[in-house]
């Protein structure tokens, strides 16, 4: 059973950021085809290996492929790990992390079932690790408004604020690499990171980096961005990514990240040469006391700014898991309960997927439809 | 009069870096119109000015304009302060520099006439910031070799090893800025620069900096370059592009060099916003004082790898300026000599040109042809 604190938990840098490109509704939901969704069996091949492989070469995405605010996502696409158009099942997002970055199979499976349910398209089992595409149409029945799935890049339920490497939706783009914000973590890399007497002085990221540099993005957004939402979803999230790049970035064979295999993630979304993945499964615990870590040199608590720029924190949430609850209840669209067949079986799949890492019952969304 | 290590110095932050991309010979020597060149008066226009005017908006180089290894001479280009297609005149460079950042008459004349004499063609008063063109074409009778002036990109003569931004010839890709490197002086940032309330902890770049981040380039290549060059020219003006970079991209309100405002000019090669130009002529001294700041907290000599790796020093020069008679004397062509008409007119005004800030009487080239 999780801790409160730990049960906050849920891994994703992989899970970042959004602004939805208008495309025309491709094909109608009468003449979509329902695939029912399956949780994979959990795999054993799960020790350290080098990533990527002979099958998986680089090769950038086409103009008409999908990539969205998460480099590892963009990264496993980029190798063809996660299909190269950027348009993935439920399935192909758990074993593709496993894969590449070794990533424990419930919480893979609950960041999936998340995605899928926050912005793809549950019935035909697609979901965009970008923006919008005809490939992923309305649902049917329009059961979460008439506008097709935004993808991950679409702010609000699945992206959010403060994040490390994109701007808040509120101040700039929230979907790309941003140099502004990747010069400012080096900058703190270099002052609270550790030497190398192969990648140079300060070059290794730790988490005392992190500890600085998430707060100091947290100061900014909270100054800058007048409709900051930093409640204890998408807060847990934003430390979850810096606890993610800690311990899913760094290089299997040691354990350590290098700015250089970071910047290999981050800017060029590419595996690095001589690249390891994990030697063990990254899971939930795993993250969470990442999270804590990084949370502990200068506690914040989750909160969104009020009309006069002020910081509100928030009432705690007496539940299993706040951070499961604010997410998977508050945030997904209560109209999934109108679903009917193939798509009513899939929700069903995927609201039990994502409660299962944290060691809650699963709990009916009760958010709002069409946002 | 300068000092001897004073005299080391010449500016080049703008003057950097090279690989020739071929051309065909395009108009034959006998086609060209001779051009003879004027030292333009001295400018009284050396005020604070923000820059860009309205008459000089960022617009990005075509696939034939040339750019090449200087941030600067790049950014003046992308503005139209220099002709956007990168081939500029003496004269030309002399105004640009002063216009764009106030540098100072001297300094900037003997940097255009050294660019010119090394790497562009002195009859039609034209030189490449980049690499080739057909633009360019050889000189009349072919005095420096057979082969059309490499424009200011290829290796040798003027554009040279340690550099800040771009690797060293030997080693990798010596034209166009390059993340690995500009992520490394990021992380010297961080560590030793100061804070800044407006752009942040670690965020403002000072000498101290550059006195780590230089060093550590020198200790980097003379392992990786077997073939390290480090006379005392290309060393002066490796010191020197530092030293520029803190007292020419330095926002003239306040003088002092944030991270934001180097990556404009490094990275995005355009005049960052809010930006004026320095409030006095940047000239020679001044550029020599920085140079021995940032020597001194890691002295190290002129000199080059041997066979075996080893860095072997220089025996000193015993001249007026050991900088100038490396740059100016050793490494130019000789077989200027042999040059008749606008061409001789033309590599007599250059040479006074060059000498004038060293305060050093001018000494014809003895250097070789075609390299």
């Amino acid at each position: 059973m999780l801790s409160p604190s730990r049960a906050l938990q849920l891994s994703t840098a992989f899970l970042c950021i959004s602004n939805a490109v208008a495309f025309p509704a491709a094909s109608t939901p009468s003449a979509q085809k329902g695939v029912v969704i399956v949780v994979p069996p959990v795999s054993n091949d799960t020790g350290i290996k080098m990533i990527p492989d002979n099958a998986h070469p680089f090769q950038a995405p086409g103009p008409n492929d999908q990539r969205g605010p998460c480099p590892g996502l963009n990264t496993l696409a980029n190798h063809g790990y996660l299909p190269r158009n950027g348009i993935a099942s439920f399935e192909q997002i758990i074993t593709a992390v496993r894969e590449g970055f070794n990533m424990e199979h419930d919480l893979a499976g609950a960041l999936a079932g998340f995605a899928m349910l926050a912005r793809g398209n549950a019935f035909i089992d697609l979901v965009s690790i970008g923006g919008e595409s005809p490939l992923v149409p309305v649902l049917p029945g329009a059961i979460d408004g008439p506008n097709p799935p935004g993808g991950i890049s679409k702010h609000g339920r699945f992206e959010g604020d403060v994040s490390m490497t994109r701007q808040d939706a509120a101040i700039g783009d929230n979907v790309h690499f941003q140099d502004s914000l990747y010069d400012e973590l080096l900058l703190y890399t270099g002052r609270f990171g550790d030497d190398s007497p192969v990648t140079g002085n300060g070059s290794i990221v730790t988490t005392k980096v992190m500890q600085e540099f998430k707060f100091a993005r947290f100061v900014e957004d909270q100054v800058k961005d007048p409709v900051l939402q930093y409640h204890v979803g998408r807060f847990t999230l934003s430390y979850g990514e810096a606890a993610f790049v800690l311990n899913f970035f760094a290089n299997g064979t040691d354990g350590t990240l290098s700015t250089p295999v970071m910047g290999s993630f981050f800017r060029n979304q590419t595996f690095p040469d001589d690249w390891y993945r994990r030697s063990s499964p990254g899971d939930i615990n795993l993250i969470g006391e990442g999270v804590d870590q990084i949370l502990s040199a200068h506690p914040i608590a989750p909160g969104a700014n009020d009309a006069n720029g002020n910081y509100v924190l928030d009432a705690p949430l007496n539940t299993c898991s706040a951070v499961y609850f604010n997410l998977a209840v508050q945030n997904l669209p209560a109209s999934y309960s109108k679903a009917t067949g193939i798509l009513k079986q899939n929700v069903n799949t995927l609201i039990q997927a994502i409660a299962k890492p944290f060691g809650c019952p699963a709990v009916f969304p009760t958010g709002p439809s069409g946002v």
